[in-house]
């Protein structure tokens, strides 16, 4: 049987805490009721947190600014690590001039604009300019036409030998609606890599280029084990065995993806064992 | 080094030839040159054919007269069997009644019309009668809208416990333009399937079921042993794969998928070994 | 809430029984008991049974005889279609002379043993033969030293251009002790395919040639339709999965595999639905 | 067409060298002839070098001496990174107390044996103490008999739900005898995974853990830029898709996997693109 522990229980013992967002602090209904309370003990008690978030729909700021407009003014943008971020780090260390390609939406395009870079979405490639392309960058499911621009988007990689780069691992995600989802970057990245034929580059939890982001930021300030830091997240295959490899304590929430009924049977079956299961991240 | 064979010293020595449309028969330009006195001297030989295709976008009779129009007349729709009939076949023996929602065309939707079937588009599915949903069908990658509807699918296997059938197994198809192609939806459907994590029903080579229902059609007429049989492909991993297993021999040609200078490597890589290669179909 | 079926209701309604074996008439322990009275009702009702199993480890007459030997008499060989029949078809049909090495028990060789071929067990193959090698085939987990013959095979099929040819497509199999399994040949497959890269041809349900097999020995003798032959099959990924798609009905029994209190949640999660579940395969 | 570079003038432009070690530094017959200039020319330019190896067979310290052994006195063991290390690391951080069981030779156990954990190889499990086993480590291929101990290792994970962490990503090594292989450690891997069903713990390239490990080992001594830093491997798939993803440029040399008349093909169908390709890793 399955022991709940109690959130504030287990969070006294660590110092550091890493946040999942969707379906630990918020849902598509807004706010997880309570997250406000769980930051302001953070602060209290001089625990650091960080939010580690596989979402590359818009940047740091606009992510940290969505959350002020509900009320949630505790969250900085530069506490949270996003997944376009490490895609951004990539585009600045290995690609230097050209085009780069994206299916997104403007807001999403942030990530790859800068001197020397031009950002094209995929609609706008076309014979004049398909040869200037260097990189080819799968940002977030709106934004495009699905028909015309993934069908496109496979022809670019045909023509191009060039690093496909997905700054989203999700397959999917919840929407509003009876238990709805609708489906992310990643999924429709993992269709188009298995029909090119060719190795997307991934960025995005389970993968621990995430949590060294965060951790590196961290160690710029201070000396810290990763003991001291406790990664708290609702999905197994992302944010639990993602936090275990790296190395972190873990603890998975029942607030989104994994429903209480389920918990069990899936750790069961999958065999990622998160340290602690929580009901939600509040305390 | 790779022996091309002559297409007329091979034929000669079978009873029966199963031929691949696309690749083999036509390209998106229209009809491959000399396909058509191939099946007069089918004819005057007094050999069959059968003509074995993964396209579900319509009937064997649509399917014949797009070859009538462009003036290639021997072709006959009781000698085309489709991946879309196995569905058929499918939907006859395991769906007794209620809904199938399809994505596809409405020709496409030709295949699950039957007296006590209602076929409805995936965007004509709503809360109102999603629970008389009893089967899903991927007919074809035109006639929806990908974004809503491929979306609204994820959610509908999500919710009903129903056959999702996939009526074309093919990732890819080739149109015109320098070397391009577009999504099919055998693709898309791996997609889905990766998604929802269920286990779809597939219809289409290299599934034995295609070759065993040209070879009952045969058999109904006479005795045949499949010795006498020849499969004729542009595709190793459909038609050649698929031939070879159901115990015929085979016959790659290289107007179609697989290129001349790229055929050796191809078959060396994947393990797929047809009995022949031919330049084309053509005697 | 799944609705258990009483397995003699449901049998009433068909003229033919497809069985699995393992899980269904046998386990490691023995006969399922009240296996023979099935067979016995079937006899006196005049309906026709025919076993068909992934076991390609030995003949159909080793196999009977395995079951005459634990009293059960009513079981004839030419009842019994495994596998390893349409191992031995392919061969017939596509390899007409040369060394075929085996994985496998000297049993299951019986399968490849003919006129024209030569059976070589994989150790036997060296530098001196292996250029006559035309094909391989996987029979049975038992009978070679793993180690030494598993990277023998992986270096045979980068030597060489030939089929792979795997009789037995399941991954485990029951052994005695407390839901202990052995990996069975079908696993072992996927790993040396995975490792050279290669298509093998896989011969087993839940793949449509099975049950064509049983179907055309039927068809030999009269007229049938499918709706008249029901499968009964332990396992959702080869009988269930097979039967339905091969267009017949379906039991799910609960003496195997799939055990009671998993029964519900399999079928919801793989979107595999038998047409009937039973307790077990007894009238 | 694709350009070979001369190894001396890219080297000439960074100031630090990962090496992967096989068929970079090292192959079944040795060293690769010149290796012990190049580690001269990068001890009198003053460029650190690191070698990053996904060998989990032998202790750094024994690594290096392989080297000195062979002549080749440059190596120091502490600029050995392998990925038994970053095993050693997780199993430092995550498992407490109790047995760990693994697949590997003596000589690999050491990356386990610490305080508070007992290294029990496979075949030493049993159902007296299986209770105890808290994780399961796949590290090296030989060492123990496959037959008996991977089926256990199956059953030891149905029956216990523990991380099994592997050590090795690798699918195949070269060994003597021509273009001859051997099935590594992560082929085996990839089966056990499949047949269970349960999610293992990969450390290797191309994670990016093991570039960070010699990247904090760097930084702890001084500031750096991953521009300086310069990954060369002979594989696409582990050395360069893992070096370019983590930010560095990556030299293709054609000394081990990667064959001279593949790689332009190889680096066409795969995507991933090394900034530079040389014939080997020689001054």
């Amino acid at each position: 049987m399955l022991t709940i522990h109690d959130f504030r229980t287990v969070v006294e013992n660590y110092k550091i805490v890493f946040f999942d967002a969707f379906g630990v602090i918020k849902s598509y209904n807004g706010l997880i009721p309570g997250i406000i309370q769980t930051f302001d003990y953070l602060a209290e008690t001089g625990k650091e947190y960080y939010i580690v978030t596989n979402d590359a729909s818009r940047s740091p700021m606009q992510l940290a600014q969505t959350y002020h407009r509900m009320g949630f003014h505790a969250v900085q943008h530069d506490r949270i690590i996003s997944s376009g971020m490490l895609a951004k780090e990539y585009l600045d260390l290995k690609v230097n001039d050209g085009i780069v390609a994206y299916l997104g939406t403007e807001n999403s395009a942030h990530y790859i604009e800068r001197s020397g870079l031009q950002a094209l979405p995929v609609s706008a490639i076309d014979e004049g300019n398909i040869d200037q392309v260097n990189a080819l960058v799968l940002l977030d499911d709106e934004g495009f036409d699905w028909f015309s621009d993934l069908n496109k988007t496979v022809n670019i990689l045909r023509q191009r030998t060039i690093p496909a780069i997905v700054a989203n691992t999700d397959n999917i995600y919840p929407v509003s609606g009876s238990n709805n989802v609708s489906i992310a970057i990643g999924g429709i990245a993992t269709m188009v890599e298995s029909i090119v034929g060719k190795r997307f580059i991934r960025f995005g939890k389970p993968d621990s280029q995430m949590f060294m982001f965060a951790y590196d930021l961290i160690r710029e300030k201070r000396t810290i084990s990763k003991k001291e830091i406790l990664m708290v997240g609702d999905t197994l295959h992302t944010d639990i065995i993602g936090g275990n490899k790296f190395g972190l304590d873990t603890v998975l929430v029942l607030s989104g993806n994994t429903l209480p009924d389920d918990a069990e049977t899936r750790i069961r079956s999958t065999g990622i064992v998160p340290t602690f299961v929580c009901e939600k991240a509040v305390v």
